[in-house]
């Protein structure tokens, strides 16, 4: 019997869901108010967790867990002129899309408060990699947030204590209870976050493939709908792109020196891929094109890079035409480049195989709270379809560890395929858009 | 990662069982050595039982989920020339059975150490039963078990804290995560206990009905199977009785009454269905039936009482022929008769709507450690097809709370079903027989 005769007890809740019935908003309410509260044991959260991994649920119940998390904690609310716009990648190997992105979209007239993550993946997260630049400061109270976008339009920071408490909770039992890979805490984890941070539209990049957490488009497509639907029900004008993940995006994997690819890509020389995938993933395509050509894009960010902590000496010299980046960031003590062993065309560069090897060296974390060593990366020296050479460097690794193992040499190896040139194909990393769907919203 | 890389971690282990896969051996050992550790998270116990409850184990899994939790503290050992059994019933309304059949086992020259439990049931569990007698003492060491044994030959106990742990953890988890009701999770909670107890032969009273956990005869015999698979396996000669539960057992409901009801069977004067029940469970059907009429099984009973700290004036006068129990034990502050309304034949006596009532006038617990209370208890005034008048007295209800309430009175009164004699047909309580399976023995 539940202490509160009007409410659902714990039990009778798992024993619903479990049962493969529907959750009731008021059920869901209940159920993560006891998240919050710590009125549920962890022995039930583990269990509704699972019960919901094995059932699913409807969209209904994915709309009301969605809004029930959102207002676990605070939302923000912003002027009403503000249009207040965000993106979330589902993560890939060599995705730092985000740190052009924001000052573009900035430079555009929009306000981005991008709240964003570390992660558990073979390298850091969006945060991880900002924090190779000496003194950037993820933690940004909601005020200072709030000054920043007034300022400078655009701040990256890191999940505020105060926004989706549930949120933090649960993700971290879903972690270690297998239950990360089901559609309905994916999205309410992903879209809660979202709705408090008070948007007006957001975009979402569902990325499938190898080197992906969704292994096939349709997988992908089923998710990304899922987080369309909840985003434009929840009042968020949202759209998804379908994107390839199989090769790394851009030439570089890391921490520092994919924001070395990033700086490059806000100065106009970024590869074609990530200034493709930058300017795609909003409608004002060519507004996005323009101000990363133009150097307004550079400029919010040196203004980012201030507003967070990063004296104006580095960040001036970070965003400045000709620089040393690792002036500013560390250098790892080793670079050692490896060769191509056979004449032909790059046919594929396996980013999942690339980014396992990295972990290995230290630019990822394995569980929460690690420490990972930002200077560990690679620099991928070819292109997709480029005609090579045996004997020629293809990947230069940055590591700290003295030397790498036969067998690390080995998987890199085997990540390059060289091949007859006749049997390159060029893919486009866009599969599909999936449209706000505005006959959902409310 | 795990820790140990020898072991699988518990992520891993929880995301084979979710995804249907068979957990080995060693794979049971890392879980239960986990739980009994505390090494495993209570989130991961959670999402692991409800895994279980949705996937379910096979007969191996069962299996070995049984021995890691037999194992996963003592296990008693007995001298090679006793033949040491016991019995467990997976419970019903007025199930006293326990209380008259170890006494008699130990009058045909059996070992019984009989460890019971509380239960979450409508009324007590056997301990609560006995607790009724000012000065029975549950809490038994390992030490004094043999003693008892040795000197009597039957006890009744609690569970010791060195006895399967593991069970302990998963039997509260398994109550608040609405995962109980589990083939392998009940077979390896009952028959690790049994093991553990270093059986020579055990005998299961699964019931079915009505008032019974399982409510068809197909779903019981289910649970027996599997109980009595893994009891044979792990070397205990197990043979299961199917029994009907809808009326309940005897003519008394309670923790008192059931008490006098027991001794008034052992005294060779109970009613006629709890008198079969105790007889049939032991194969020497003849050899009990014999004990309880000839006194050597209230001999035992009373040598029992006073080996587990009862006065030797209160276990002789409890066990004289003439005797008022409630000397002893203490009486409710109202007896409440009520009336039957037509005249006719007993065709039905809701064992569970009476069980239910019972429940709320303070005969049972919903949570672990509550108090119960002991004079709290029904006695029936008629039997099944016996002719009755409107107006007779059909029930007396032992109350401490002043007033039933008119409500209460309702649900009693519909638990009662008066009709036309020729609509009356006797069943008998055993449906069915599951025989040790001695080719499954090892």
């Amino acid at each position: 019997m539940s202490s509160n005769d009007n409410t659902i007890s714990f039990p009778e809740l798992i024993k619903l869901k479990r049962d493969d019935g529907q959750l009731s908003p008021a059920d869901i309410r209940t159920f993560v108010q006891g998240v919050t509260s710590g009125a549920i044991q962890d022995t039930q959260i583990g269990a509704m967790l699972m019960a919901i991994w094995q059932k699913n649920m409807t969209d209904e119940e994915t709309l009301a867990l969605t809004r029930e998390m959102m207002n676990s904690g605070d939302t923000l609310e912003w002027p009403e002129e503000w249009l207040v716009v965000d993106k979330h990648s589902t993560g890939g190997v060599g995705d730092k899309i985000s740190l052009p992105l924001a000052p573009a979209l900035a430079a555009c007239g929009c306000k981005v408060p991008m709240i964003s993550g570390r992660g558990l993946a073979h390298t850091g997260g969006t945060l991880d990699k900002l924090e190779s630049i000496p003194g950037f400061n993820v933690n940004q109270s909601v005020q200072q947030v709030k000054q920043i976008l007034q300022d400078v339009g655009c701040c990256i920071v890191g999940q505020t204590e105060s926004l989706v408490p549930a949120d933090r909770v649960l993700y971290a039992i879903r972690d270690a209870t297998s239950t990360v890979d089901s559609l309905p805490l994916i999205t309410s984890s992903i879209i809660s976050k979202k709705g408090a941070e008070g948007l007006s539209a957001l975009v979402l990049d569902v990325k499938f493939g190898r080197a992906a957490l969704y292994k096939d488009l349709d997988s992908a497509r089923n998710l990304a709908q899922s987080l369309v639907t909840a985003g434009n029900r929840l009042g968020v004008k949202t759209g998804a792109v379908l994107s390839r993940m199989y090769t790394p995006i851009g030439q570089s994997v890391g921490n520092a020196v994919e924001v070395c690819e990033a700086l490059e890509c806000l100065k106009g020389r970024g590869p074609d891929d990530l200034t493709e995938l930058v300017t795609i993933l909003e409608s004002g395509e060519k507004e996005i094109a323009q101000k990363l050509k133009n150097g307004e894009a550079l400029e919010k960010f040196q203004a980012m890079l201030e507003a967070q902590g990063v004296s104006a000496d580095v960040a001036r010299s970070l965003c400045s035409d000709e620089t040393d980046y690792f002036q500013h960031m560390r250098r790892a003590a080793h670079q050692t480049e490896l060769k191509v062993q056979d004449d032909g065309a790059v046919l594929d560069i396996d980013g999942l195989a690339l980014a396992e090897v990295l972990h290995k060296l230290g630019a990822g974390r394995t569980k929460s709270g690690e420490k990972i060593d930002h200077s560990v990366g690679a620099e991928i020296l070819v292109k997709m379809g480029q005609r090579v050479q045996k004997g020629e460097s293809w990947i230069r690794i940055h590591h700290n560890s003295p030397d790498l193992s036969s067998h690390q040499c080995s998987d890199l190896q085997k990540a390059l395929v060289i091949g007859s040139h006749n049997k390159y194909k060029a893919v486009s990393r866009v599969a599909e858009f999936i449209q706000p769907n505005n006959t959902n919203m409310f």
